[in-house]
C-alpha cells in the first residue's frame, strides 16, 4: 500500500539545483516538484510552485554559493511553500554561505553570519548542510534559529582517496584543519601534515611543510573544505612541485572557484577532485546518499 | 546650543545611493554615514559601518529597482546599525520594488510583494518611499508591518509642466491611473486623458487615445509613475505622432528603465523627464525636499 501523499516528502529544486535535487528525490523516495522562476524586464523575479505543496513535507534545494541573488527567490519559494499549506518548509544548502565573518574583527562591521542565519530562519523550518565552514561557532545552532543537521563529507574523502591514490599523504591547508585533516587521513589510512602559513594580504600566502622529508615517495593529497581563491591550495600545489614531489591531487569539499581560480589550480595541480556539492567540472566524489540519510532522519525525528 | 548628537538622525547611503543620501542629510541637518562594502571573490559582501551608530535615529538609504542583489547587503547594514546601538533603523527607499505581484493569478504563485515586505519588516522599524505602485492594496500597511509614509510626487510634476510646458495636455498610461493623472494635471491647470490599452502580450501594447481633436494646438505630456519596460509610452508617442502631433514629452516617476528601454523611448519622445528617485540621465525633478519633510515627519512624531 502506497503511503498517503502527505507523508511522501516534496523536493524542489531552485534553479540551477535540479540535478541533486532529482537525485535527492531518489534516494529518498520523495517527490520532485517543479518551481518556475524568471526575471521581468525590471530586475524583480517571478516565482511559481508548479507542484502543490499543501499538506506536504516540503524541502527546497539551493546550494548557496553567490548567494546575494539567491536570497531573494528562495525565500520567496519558501514563504509561498508555506502559504500554499506545506506542513513544514525545509532548507537542503549542500554550501551554505555566510559563516566566514562570524564576528566583529574591526568596528562597525556587520556580522554577516548571524544576520543571514536570521533571515533564513524565518522562512524555513529545518536546515541541513554539508560540512558548514565554522570557525568561531561550534554549531549552527548559533547562528540559526531553527533545527539543523549537517553532514560531514570526511568519511567520502577518506573513501575516495583509499580507492584512488596509492600510497597518500593528506595534506591540510591549516593549523585549524588540524583535527578534520587527521580525521580525512586516519580513515583513509594516510599519514598526514598540515601546512604552515603565512598570509601576506588578500590575495598573497606563502607556504610551507613541516615535514618535505616524510613525502618521499608518496603522492601528496591537498585538502580542504572549500576551494574559493584557491591560493592556499596553488601556493602549496608550486611548494611541492619545487621539492621534486609530483602535482599534487587536490581534493575539496565546496567547489566554489571564485572567478579564474579553477584555471590557476589546475596549472598547479596534478588533478582536482571536489564533492557534488556545488555543480562544478571537478565534481567526483557524491555526497547526495549522506544528505538523503540526514534529511530522512530529521524529518522521520520530527514526523513522531 | 547644538542638539546632543543622539537627537540628530543619521543618514547611511547604501552603495550607488550617495547624492541622495547626502541631500537628503543637507535637508534634515542631518549626519551623513559611511557604509564600507566589497565584494569577497566568493561573491559575499563585506560591510562597514564607518559611522558609529550608536543611540542615534538612523535611516538607510536604498532605492529597490534592480532589488535582488542589494537585498542582502540592506539587510546586513539594518541589522548591523541595530546590533551597534541604533535607537531605530529606518529605510528610505525613494523606489520601492515588489509591489506588482499582489496576489496570486495563477495556482502556485510567490505573492513577492508580501514576501518582500515580510522580510524588509523584520529588519527595519520604519519605511519612506515615494508613489508605490499599489494596484489591489489600499495602502503600504498591507504589506508592511512597520509604520510606513509615502510621498506624492503629482505636484513635483504639476510644477514641472507649468513651469515647462505651454498649453500642455496630460496624457495617462491607462484607466487605472485616471485618478492621479487628473490630479497631476489638475494642479498644473491642463486637460487630460487616459489612453486606452490593449495589451496583446508581455511585450506588445496598442493604445489608442479617445479623443485626439481635443489635443489641437497643445503639447501631449505623457505621465506614468514607473518607466520600465517604456512600451506604453513608446506606443503612445507613437500613435500621437502618427496622429500628426508633435513628438511627445514624457515624463515618469520613477527612472527604471528595462535594458534597452531608454533609447527606444528617447527616439520616440521629444523630451523625458523623470524624479531622482532612481539616478538616471533623465532625472530632473528632485523629490528630496518632499522625501525629508516626510522622513523629518515619521522621526519627529517617534520622537514624542
Amino acid at each position: 500500500m502506497p503511503a498517503p501523499a502527505s507523508l511522501v516528502p516534496l523536493i524542489y529544486p531552485m534553479p540551477g539545483n535540479e540535478a541533486f535535487a532529482r537525485a535527492l528525490a531518489d534516494r529518498l523516495s520523495a517527490d520532485l516538484g517543479t518551481i518556475e522562476t524568471r526575471s521581468f524586464p525590471d530586475g524583480e523575479t517571478y516565482l511559481r510552485l508548479r507542484t502543490d505543496p499543501a499538506g506536504r513535507e516540503v524541502a527546497l534545494v539551493c546550494t548557496l554559493d553567490r548567494p546575494n541573488a539567491k536570497l531573494a527567490p528562495l525565500l520567496f519559494a519558501a514563504d509561498a511553500a508555506r502559504d500554499l499549506g506545506a506542513r513544514r518548509v525545509g532548507l537542503v544548502a549542500p554550501y551554505l554561505s555566510y559563516l566566514r565573518q562570524d564576528r566583529r574583527f574591526h568596528s562597525g562591521e556587520a556580522i554577516t553570519s548571524a544576520s543571514f542565519g536570521r533571515i533564513v530562519s524565518t522562512s524555513f523550518d529545518w536546515l541541513v548542510t554539508v560540512d558548514p565552514h565554522l570557525h568561531r561557532y561550534d554549531t549552527l545552532d548559533e547562528v540559526y534559529a531553527i533545527p539543523t543537521r549537517t553532514v560531514a563529507a570526511a568519511p567520502r574523502l577518506s573513501d575516495w582517496i583509499a580507492r584512488n591514490v596509492p600510497n597518500p599523504v593528506v595534506i591540510g591547508p591549516d593549523e585549524e584543519s588540524r583535527q578534520w585533516v587527521s580525521q580525512v587521513a586516519s580513515l583513509a589510512g594516510a599519514p598526514w601534515q598540515v601546512l604552515e602559513k603565512e598570509r601576506l594580504g588578500d590575495l598573497e600566502v606563502r607556504v610551507s611543510l613541516p615535514d618535505l622529508k616524510r613525502l618521499a615517495g608518496r603522492m601528496p593529497v591537498l585538502v580542504d573544505d572549500i576551494i574559493s581563491s584557491a591560493w592556499t591550495m596553488v601556493a602549496a600545489a608550486r611548494h611541492l612541485t619545487a621539492s621534486g614531489c609530483p602535482p599534487p591531487i587536490c581534493l575539496g569539499v565546496h567547489a566554489v572557484f571564485a572567478e579564474g581560480s579553477h584555471a590557476l589550480l589546475a596549472e598547479a595541480a596534478g588533478k582536482i577532485v571536489t564533492t557534488n556539492t556545488i555543480c562544478h567540472v571537478t565534481n567526483g566524489i557524491n555526497v547526495t546518499p549522506d544528505l538523503a540519510a540526514s534529511v530522512a532522519g530529521l524529518l522521520a525525528e520530527r514526523r513522531s
